[in-house]
Parts: C-alpha cells; sequence; structure tokens
C-alpha cells in the first residue's frame, strides 16, 4: 500500500513516504533493527547536547509489553498488536544544573523523527500515539522522578492487509494522508498570518 | 569538511552526516529551497494531526532579521551571521477544544527533523539554537497569545573555513561529535539503568 504525500514541492523519498499504519507485516523485528534504530536516535541534536530521550522497548509476548499495552488508549489497542514491538520513550525534565530543560520534549521529538526516518530507509513503520495513560505507565515502569513518559510507538515492518482490520479502522487506513498549506504555519519576515 | 557521526551500527547517511555548524558556504538559499523545506516539515506526523508547529523564516539584510538577530545570546550572534537565512520556530500550546496540547513542543521536533533531513539531503546545513530570547521575540514578532516560540534555526549550504571562525568557534567546530552509548538512554522491558 502507498501512502506518498501529495507534496507541492519535491521532498525527499523517505519522507514523502513514511506514514504511520496500524498494520504491520507480521516479519519478525531482530535485535539488530532495534539497535539500528536506536542508533539512529542517538545521534539527533539536542540543546547542551543534553540528550533527553530515554526509550522502554518491549517485545510483543513478554509480560513487560503486556504491561505497556495496558497503558494504551482502548482505540490504540484494538490495532497495536499488530505490531511485534512497542516502545514507550520519555524525556528527562531538568538539566545537570537542576533547571527545567524547556527545550526536553522538543528534543525527544528531534531523536524519535530521527528514529523514524532510519526505520523508513529500512521499510520499516512506526506509529507513534499520543493516547497512552503516561501516569500508569510511570508507576508500572518505575520510572524515576524527573522523567516524562510521553508517547508510544508500534514498530513493525510495512505490510498487511487493510482487510483485516474493524471497519472504522479500515476507513482511517485508506484515508488520503492531508495537511495544512505551507502558508498557514510560515510567514515571511513576520507571524504567519 | 566531514564530521559523519562514529555509530555503532550502520545508519542512514542523511543521519550520519548531519552536524551543525557555525559555519557555511556563501551560497543563496533560493525560495525554492526554502518552500522544499517547509514542505518536508509540512508532512511530519503529530498528535491528532495538529500540525502545532509555527515559522517565522527570515533573510539576511532585511529590517525583520535584524529585530530577530537581536534576540539571539550573545554566544550565537558571534556566528549565526554566517548563514543567510535565520528561521524562528514557535508552537500552538491548546487544542482547537482548549486543551493544552502536551505534545506540541514534542511535535515541533518532529517537523525541525523533518526540515533538517530534507535540509542534508540537499546539502543544505541546519543549526538549531536554544539560546534566545523568546520573550523578546514574542514581542518583536506581535506572537499572538497561545503561540510560544521555541528555538531559531540557522541555514545556509554546508562549506566555509573554520579558520574564518574565532579560536573558540573554531574549536567547537572541529571538535568529534559525541553522544551517550544507545545502553544509557534505551532499556528492553525496563527502565533504562
Amino acid at each position: 500500500m502507498n501512502k506518498s504525500a501529495n507534496t507541492e514541492y519535491v521532498i525527499h523519498e523517505l519522507l514523502r513516504d513514511r506514514w504511520s499504519p496500524r498494520m504491520f507485516s507480521g516479519e519478525e523485528i531482530t535485535d539488530d533493527d532495534l539497535n539500528t534504530l536506536f542508533e539512529a536516535a542517538r545521534w539527533a541534536p539536542s540543546s547542551n547536547n543534553l540528550q533527553p530521550w530515554r526509550f522502554i522497548c518491549l517485545r510483543q509476548g513478554t509480560p513487560e509489553y503486556d504491561k505497556a499495552f495496558d497503558c494504551l488508549a482502548e482505540f490504540n489497542q484494538r490495532w497495536v498488536g499488530n505490531a511485534p514491538v512497542l516502545i514507550l520513550t520519555a524525556y528527562k525534565e531538568k538539566t545537570p544544573k537542576g533547571m527545567d530543560n524547556f527545550h526536553a520534549p522538543h528534543d525527544l521529538g528531534l531523536a524519535v523523527a530521527n528514529l523514524s526516518i532510519q526505520a523508513q530507509a529500512m521499510g520499516i513503520a512506526i506509529h507513534q500515539m499520543a493516547g497512552l495513560n503516561w501516569k500508569k505507565a510511570q508507576e508500572v515502569f518505575n520510572v524515576p522522578e524527573g522523567f516524562h513518559i510521553t508517547t508510544a510507538i508500534a514498530v513493525g515492518f510495512y505490510g498487511g492487509d487493510p482487510d483485516e482490520l474493524d471497519d472504522e479502522l479500515k476507513k482511517s487506513e485508506l484515508k488520503e494522508r492531508k495537511r495544512k498549506p505551507v502558508s498557514e504555519f510560515v510567514g515571511n519576515g513576520q507571524w504567519p498570518s
């Protein structure tokens, strides 16, 4: 299934063809695959090179996976089992001097994007989810104070059949990817208006 | 100058070779180049597809650029003039229903990373800066309430000569890129320890 972005300007194929499926091929993700994804995240830039990102990596079929699954929103539980791997993301809230690191969630985003582009280059799809009970996840995984669970990410090779999804999910799987025009979020010399 | 990351696992060259210079070639950035960068940002994923990212794009030699330059930390003012373009980034704080969008800064990071990978594919370097007076920038550019300026980004083609930087900047320009090992930020089935 191809969901290439309908772009106004030609962009790199890794960015154009990336999308967030709810179905996956069933092919196994190896430890080397995962290490390569995290290596990509590792080289993201960050404010003062603080690298505030943290990840918990979970394989389906383990008790730890089940604990993470239980933290997901019901809507995500309906499809996330199609992916063999689940990742929880988090950021460190403070700098080494104990100040709030305002840029920490932003920088986690930079690292996750790196991971997603590396995945795309390997034929691996990731689907990021905001819908999780992050407080419950903090408790279940004994996340130390000063860190904040942010998203869950389903990881699996692209593939699968939309007909295996329920009707509502199938519909969202097949709909065109939409974005605002650039003019709505970029201003030249001024705030975009 | 080559500052390829010294990786433990092989990652895509666009991620491996990206770095954040303080010198640039002097080659002009065209409007098409900029539109292509923002097109790449446009197709980032975001929580509920809210696309909370906003950008102000500034060309050196304009009064608006000078206003943005004045908001940068002194350390950044020492080199940022080597780049022909400066971008201010911001995110929208609320959802359409008026709730806090906790994921907005994270999602801005996803969009900026897309922009940076597209730049890399075009031979363009970006250097993100946390060091700016964001409150002053909000005032100067009449940023509406409910948006938060986050970073400034210098944009220019890779190139330039480190000998043209002052000694302190030259030293940081030539030093090796360093990151924590993956084991320090990824935990398998548990919080990284």
